[in-house]
């Protein structure tokens, strides 16, 4: 009915901040479980984008490139291995620890770990998943996923 | 304090395109426990609705229909019965998974399955849960919701 | 390319109206445990700020407050202590549930209880989460969060 304005500026480059939907690949994770049962604080690729508008996702590196200054979204789903060690996934700023997701069992079974965060970041900033410890499940289901978008531009 | 403009249209209609919090029922998803428990691709269905913006979502069909082309984001709780089955859940565009969901325990326990989506969406697609395995706990607790709006419209 | 407008207002002030990242605070989780393993409708707390714009949450009360009338998203991610009592987490419109998450393993063992949900608010209105019965982890790593942002202003 009535006109109304959103009030935050983006630049048409901008309207293509948002971060893909990924799946983490059976290879690398299943590498990861064989290579790296106890951890070694690796970064997780990925190797399926179903959306990477702006370009922002680097699947390799498993990194999203901040565009421009702002308030961003994040969400992941990881899902162990069904092995019995646990999985510990950190979501990282640069090197610095946003939040954190456990999983275990005592079957072995699969088991998600799974968190959000809000961030501010600036240009440049660089958003990823960790691995700390244990192994992710990789499938053609998709069960492993990361996926991000802008909220408000500063 | 400067004005901004939000980089992107929406007809006022489009603005409703607010997908619905909804909670499993007890009724179907017991229902489904009882005749399905090795599963059979059922659609999950819905009994309560919080918000249906633009009435996008149905419940008895459980579907979302995309009323504008654009980049939806969909989440989703499950929570799996307190049996021996373990359940796996779809998210669905159309006729393809484009996420799953798994969730089990040694109990038998509750637990939940949870995914989310990024997907670009065209008029009429449809987004919707399947129940490939398993059963669903219903509850005026509401554990079990699916939900989605629009990000960016094309 | 060609010139879009988002079909709704923000105030300047309300374009803050985003809710933090927040994470539960090892002091109160533990205390929570001790004192409450049963448990007994308490607000769950926080201590930690990652972003709070608009300064719509308050850390203390674990209370956001809403600035404008709209639509707005939750999600909120609790490890529960590692013991042997389920936790059973509600998100509050101020007396009324909206929707709960529920966690509990054999072991005992950490493990995720987690839900989102899309509410319609009115200015003042208070969401928060309630602890049901059980216990948070609180810890540095940041497993147990709490966030919320608008989608679209009435």
């Amino acid at each position: 009915p009535h006109m109304r304005a959103h009030a935050m500026t983006r630049a048409p480059l901008l309207l293509l901040t948002l971060a893909p939907v990924v799946s983490a690949g059976c290879y690398d994770a299943q590498r990861v479980s064989v290579r790296a049962p106890a951890g070694s604080y690796m970064p997780v690729s990925f190797d399926l984008l179903q959306s990477n508008l702006g370009g922002v996702f680097d699947m390799p590196s498993g990194r999203f490139s901040c565009p421009a200054p702002g308030t961003y979204v994040f969400f992941f789903h990881m899902l162990k291995l069904a092995i019995s060690v646990p999985l510990y996934v950190n979501l990282m700023r640069n090197d610095e620890v946003m939040v954190s997701a456990y999983a275990n069992d005592g079957a072995p079974d699969h088991e998600t770990a799974s968190n959000h965060a809000v961030l501010q970041l600036y240009h440049g900033d660089q958003v990823w998943l960790r691995l700390h410890r244990g192994a992710i499940y990789g499938s053609s289901w998709k069960y492993s996923t990361f996926s991000g978008f802008l909220l408000y531009q500063d």
